[in-house]
C-alpha cells in the first residue's frame, strides 16, 4: 500500500513551526509496511489543497490530509473536501453531543464555531476524537481511501493509532517490512562506502542499504521488504553479522542508541565508575552521559576546568605543564584526565582541551585543535585532533570523539 | 517572489528523521519577503525527483532542493539535474582543490567517491561550501530559479546564508519587510496573552504579531510590510517600546539572542566572573554559558557533582547537611552555589538539584523537583520548581530556569 501525506497550514510554509506530523505518521506507516510515496505541504487555500489532493489521488492508494479542521476562520478542509467530491456539510449530532460533554466539563458555553465543529461532508465515515473536538472523517472513491485529521499532533495521534490503521490494516492490504539501523562510528562516510561496498553490491535484491550521516554518527540502515516478517529479520540479521566481520571495531550500536546509552551499559556491566573533564566541550559531554536515565549508577560528576587556575586547583593539572606545553596540550590532556579520575574517585574518566573557536588560534594551534584523553584502568593517553571553524560542531565533535575512544578503552580494558 | 522547496531523500518518507531543514529554510525566506508555496518530500528516486522538479517549475519562481548531494551511491540528485537541463557533468578544479585541502587536513587520503563530488552539471554556477565538500549549485532557466544543496543542515545553511539569499536579494524583487523578535521568559504564553491583549489590538494594520512558543522563551515577533526599511523599523520600535513598559521584567533579549549572550553580556560589562554546580542538570548549564563564543572571559568552571561525596568533596557541602536535609533540598542548593563561587573564584554561583526522572521521585519529592540557588554578590537564596516528568525537558526547563534567575540577580546587583 502507497500512501501521500498531505499537511494543510500557513504555519508550516512561514517556518513558524516543525512539521512532526509528518515524520510521526511516516514512521507508524513504515513500521506497518505502508510506503510514504510523498509528503506535501500547502498553505491553507482552497484552490492549493484541491490541486494537491487530485494530484495524489492517481499516484497513491490512500491519501492522508491533516490541518486545517480547527474552530477558527482559518478552517477550510471541510469545504475544500465537499467540493472535491461534489457533496455537501450536513450535522453529525453524535460528534455534537461529544463536543458538548467537553465544554460542559470545562464549563464553557458552547458558540457557533464549536457547533460548526459538528458538521461534516455528508459522504465520509465520520472518526470518533475522543481527543479533541474536530472528528476525524474517512472517503473512499474508487479504490483510493482519503483521510482528514486535525493538524494538533496529540489529537491527529489518537485518530491514527485509534481509527485509521486498525482499519488499514483489516484491509490487509499490508507487506512485510523489516528495518535495522546499525550505528557505527570513527570513519568518515566515504571511506566507509569505500570498505563495505563488496558486502553492499552484494546485499539480496529485497534489502536495501541508506546511509545516514550525522553529526555523532554514520548510520546504515537495512530495510527488507517481502511477505514473511521472520523470513525478512533473519535475512536482515545475516547480512548485520557479514557486516561486523568487515568493520567490527565502528559498530557501536543500533537503531535508535546513542553512544552515551552503549557507554553506560558497558560501565553498569563491569559495575565500573566514570568521571568527566571538561575544557573546550564545557559541559556537553557530561551532559551527554546525564541524558542518560540512570547515569548516577556509573557517572560521579565532572569538572569544567575553563581557566588555567581551575585546571590547577581542582584537577592537580600541574602549573609546570601549563606553562611548559599550554593548556592545549597532550601533557595537559593527559593530566586533566588523571587527576579527574583521582578527584572524581572513579574508575575512568575522559578530558577534552582544545580551541572551540571562532577566535583563539594561533599558527601551530589553529581553531579546531582538540586533545581528548582518556584515563583506563592502567593507563592513560592522548590524542590530537584538528575539527573545524565552527564552535557549535567543535563541541560536538570533540564530545562524540571521546566517548568513542572511551568505548575502546573499556572494551579493550586498558 | 514565490520558492518551493523539494526535500530528497528516503529517510524523511520513513519517519526516520524530521525535515527540519524545510522549516529553516522557509523562516529565513520569510524573513526576506520570499513566499514559500509548497514543499515537497520526495524518494531518492530519479523519476520522482523529476516530476517534482518538473511540477514546481510552472508554479513558482525559485526551486530549492536539498539533499541527494553525499559522496555515496545513494546520491543521484546531480545526475537528475543533468537529464532534467539536458547537459553533462563535468569537473570542478576549484570545487576538487577544496575537498583535497579539507582531507589533506584530516590526513585522510581522498578515493574516488570523494573526487566525485567536484563533478558539477555543466550548465550550473558552483556556489563554494565552506562548510562541507558538496558544492551547492545555481541554475537558471527562462524566468525560473533553481539551487541545488547538501541535506546536511550545517552544510545547507552555510550555503543559503553566504551564497543563495545575498544573489536573491541582489535581484532586488524585495518587498520592504521588517522583522523583530522580543524575547520574553517567566510568563506562561496564554498569560501573556491576556497581559498584552489591549497593546496587540491596538497594533497598526500592517504590523503582524505571532507567538513563537518554545522551551527556552515565548518570542513575540513583530513583522512589518511597506515600502520603506527605515519607516517600518521606526514603527516596530515604537511598538516594542509600549511592550516594554507593559511587561519589564519578562523581556530578556532580542532576535537570535540567547539568554545565555545576554549573561554573558551583562557579566562582561561588569567585570565579574561566573561558576556554576550542577547536580540535575549535569553539565548542561555549563554547556549553554559555554557554547558562546568569548564565554572564558567571565566563566571559570563549573562542577557536575553528581554524586553526594563529590558535593562534599569539591563543592564542601556539608555531610550534615546532605545527611539532615537530603541532597534535594534548600540547603544543599545554597551550599553547593556558595561552594562553587568560592572553589572557582567566582562573583557569582548557581547550583541545580533535583530530581531528573524518570524515576528517584517520592511522595514527598516528586520526579520534577528542582531546588535552584543563586549565589550573588552579597547574598545567595534557593527557589524550589516542579517541572514535569519527561527527563529531557527537566533538565532544559530547570537550566533555563537558573539563567533566568541569576539574571535578574545581576541585574539588581544582589
Amino acid at each position: 500500500m502507497k500512501a501521500e501525506i498531505i499537511t494543510i497550514g500557513d504555519e508550516i510554509l512561514i517556518g513558524q513551526i516543525v512539521d512532526t506530523n509528518s515524520a510521526w505518521i511516516a514512521d507508524q506507516f513504515n513500521l506497518n509496511g505502508i510506503e510514504i510515496y510523498q509528503v506535501t505541504s500547502v498553505h491553507d487555500n482552497h484552490q492549493h489543497i484541491l490541486e494537491a489532493i487530485k494530484n495524489a489521488e492517481g499516484k497513491v492508494d490512500l491519501v492522508v490530509i491533516t490541518g486545517g479542521l480547527g474552530p477558527t476562520k482559518d478552517d477550510i478542509t471541510k469545504n475544500t473536501l465537499c467540493e472535491y467530491f461534489d457533496t455537501k456539510l450536513v450535522f453529525h449530532e453524535p460528534t455534537f453531543e461529544h463536543i458538548k460533554k467537553r465544554f460542559a466539563k470545562l464549563s464553557i458555553d458552547i458558540n457557533k464555531l464549536n457547533r460548526d465543529q459538528a458538521l461534516v461532508p455528508e459522504n465520509c465515515t465520520v472518526l470518533f476524537n475522543k481527543a479533541g473536538t474536530a472528528p476525524g472523517m474517512w472517503f473512499e472513491r474508487n479504490d483510493t481511501i482519503f483521510v482528514s485529521l486535525p493538524g494538533v499532533p496529540f489529537e491527529m495521534k489518537y485518530l491514527l493509532e485509534h481509527e485509521i490503521l486498525p482499519r488499514l490494516l483489516k484491509n490487509g492490504k499490508k507487506k512485510a517490512i523489516y528495518h535495522k539501523t546499525v550505528l557505527t562510528q570513527g570513519i568518515p562516510e566515504s571511506m566507509l562506502a569505500e570498505k563495505i561496498e563488496v558486502w553492499e553490491n552484494a546485499l539480496p535484491e529485497n534489502i536495501k542499504l541508506a546511509y545516514l550521516p550525522g553529526p555523532m554518527a554514520v548510520r546504515l540502515r537495512l530495510s527488507a521488504m517481502g511477505n514473511d516478517d521472520t523470513v525478512l529479520q533473519n535475512r536482515v540479521e545475516e547480512q548485520i553479522q557479514k557486516l561486523q566481520k568487515i568493520i567490527p571495531e565502528s559498530i557501536f550500536g543500533f537503531d535508535s542508541e546513542t553512544m552515551a546509552e552503549v557507554i553506560g551499559r558497558m560501565l553498569k556491566s563491569k559495575g565500573k565508575k566514570l568521571a568527566v573533564a571538561e575544557s573546550c566541550t564545557g559541559g556537553y559531554i557530561s551532559h551527554l552521559i546525564t541524558s542518560v536515565a540512570g547515569s548516577s549508577e556509573y557517572f560521579n560528576g565532572s569538572v569544567t576546568a575553563y581557566s588555567n587556575q581551575i585546571k590547577e586547583k581542582i584537577l592537580d593539572v600541574k602549573k609546570e605543564t601549563l606553562s611548559e606545553f599550554g593548556a592545549v596540550s597532550e601533557q595537559v590532556a593527559k593530566e586533566m584526565a588523571l587527576g579527574a579520575k583521582q578527584v572524581l574517585n572513579a574508575d575512568y574518566a575522559i578530558s577534552t582541551t582544545g580551541i572551540a573557536g571562532p577566535t583563539g588560534g594561533t599558527d601551530e594551534k589553529p581553531v579546531g585543535t582538540v586533545w581528548i584523553a582518556v584515563a583506563g584502568e592502567n593507563k592513560a593517553f592522548a590524542e590530537k585532533f584538528v575539527f573545524g571553524f565552527n564552535r557549535e560542531r567543535n563541541i560536538l565533535r570533540s564530545s562524540q570523539t571521546a566517548l568513542q575512544i572511551l568505548r575502546r578503552v573499556i572494551l579493550e580494558d586498558l
